[in-house]
């Protein structure tokens, strides 16, 4: 039988939700808090508990953060609120924020100095997987912050990569893998349109390179947003100037060069730029269809 | 039963040996030209028909040309040699080259003047591919074509995508698609080394980014190369500023700008400047890792 836990989750947003709610099915005491009351209110109506976080931290076996930043990371931690002062000895921070390695770190030290472990978690998979408690955990922490994770990861994880006993492993990897990420999505975007300027469709374009060496997994899955027309955000264009602008900052510190990763970090600080930040991420084909001229398909 | 026919490869590189050995194995009289001798007389020794080109130019049914660039297929068809015009009335010049789609065009209509048809035909799956007489071919030419070429498709492909009526369109999916492979190369070197940086191993990265958002198709075949150190040219590095060169030049003359593409070029230009050119593709990776003083795996 699975022990049950205490735990909360901070940030509502997509993937924030999923994990809580994959907590609650799981059987376990789950509090859920965000800035946005709508979302807070939304996760108690299905069964989450109630309280104020600086209340109930005492209480937590384990307190899961899943903001957009390492600010918000640091600000929910150890700012005004300080909700680690108040947890009790033993239980565990839980951090999915892609930050930089160093900033985990940082995080870890303050965290073991208050005897509470701490697992560098960034998360992958999107809001569907988050949902379905079926998301990659690219973690790393001391054997201890495992095992005190370990209801947490049984309930919200289909892999969990272990990647080393020491926080920064996890957000490492994590980097590694956005820079991808983000320069796949955006060179999707600007094969997709470029073939446009030479008579290849969108819809022949995802036919056809699926199944070619030019495939990649961003690709079967942003294209096909572009070849309907729809810019609902599963992930928004907003997400990868701060992603690969994180990956950059980590570069510049290890006096690495990443010309093809600042290329891709240009055209979506582009596509912010044009008002775009709030679409799905496959927007960033419109920067290039602009400049030349090129109707994109649209939803109707 | 399948029609016996007559044709010709030029250009035994790895990619036309293999389609070479393929109409042969299918029962087609097979000759096979290229400008090293010993690569002809290989093929010959394997069953490979006997003759020169001008003079067997009349009996053939198909020309396959398999040569590197739009320069060498011009050079084949209309050059010195002048093959197209020693050809007979309803046969077909299959074109394997990556060339501008514009100057497929004009191919195709300097051997229909002649009676020829023509299919453009770039191919892609790499030498393993074209041996097993499994290649992907991106097609376009009228319909006569694709019935005159049809022993050779059959012969030679697994896949045969039909992108349109008319020379042209083939050479511009196939733009597309190198688009993406080359900078999916460059990328996963890019990604690989930073992670490096951050102390992600290769063989780590391998394996962790192979299941998450970030992998890509050539990222699962040439990571390995790095991993093992090995360089042995599957696709070499040269290559790589040929056909993003192809890409950015077509871009150009359509006043589009596709930054990505030229910051991918700009590190395969630089492998090549480092004497790399031979070497395997993968080998970009070494860029990287000489600006920040890494070392890569070796074989050993």
């Amino acid at each position: 039988m699975q022990t049950q836990i205490k735990t909360a989750v901070v940030g509502l947003g997509s993937m924030g939700y999923g994990i809580a709610s994959s907590l609650l099915r799981a059987g376990h005491e789950t509090y859920g808090f965000d800035i946005n009351d709508a979302q807070m209110k939304r996760f108690q109506d299905e069964g989450g508990a109630k309280g104020e976080l600086k209340q109930i931290a005492s209480d937590l076996d384990a307190l899961i953060v899943v903001v957009l930043s390492a600010a918000q990371t640091q600000e929910v931690l150890f700012g005004e609120a300080g909700v680690v002062t108040h947890m009790k000895a033993g239980s565990v921070v839980m951090a999915c924020a892609t930050v930089p390695p160093e900033f985990a770190r940082l995080m870890e030290e303050k965290c073991n100095a208050l005897d509470i472990h701490y697992l560098d978690a960034p998360i992958s998979g999107g809001s569907i997987k988050a949902a379905n408690g079926q998301l990659s955990i690219m973690a790393s922490g001391t054997p201890e912050a495992f095992t005190a994770a370990e209801s947490v990861l049984d309930a919200t994880a289909e892999t969990v990569f272990k990647l080393g006993d020491s926080a920064g492993a996890g957000s490492a990897m994590k980097a590694v893998n956005q820079l991808l990420a983000g320069v796949h999505i955006a060179t999707m975007a600007e094969a997709l349109t470029f073939g446009m300027t030479q008579g290849v469709q969108p819809d022949k374009f995802l036919e056809v390179i699926s199944k070619c060496a030019g495939t990649s997994w961003m690709l079967e899955n942003r294209a096909p947003h572009i070849v309907e027309g729809d810019y609902t955000p599963h992930s928004s264009v907003n997400i990868w100037p701060k992603d690969l602008g994180i990956v950059l900052d980590i570069a510049k510190s290890a006096d690495f060069d990443a010309p093809i990763s600042q290329a891709a970090f240009d055209q979506f600080k582009k596509a912010a730029d044009m008002g775009l930040g709030g679409e799905d991420d496959a927007a960033v084909a419109k920067v290039y269809a602009e400049k030349v001229g090129l109707n994109l398909p649209s939803k109707d």
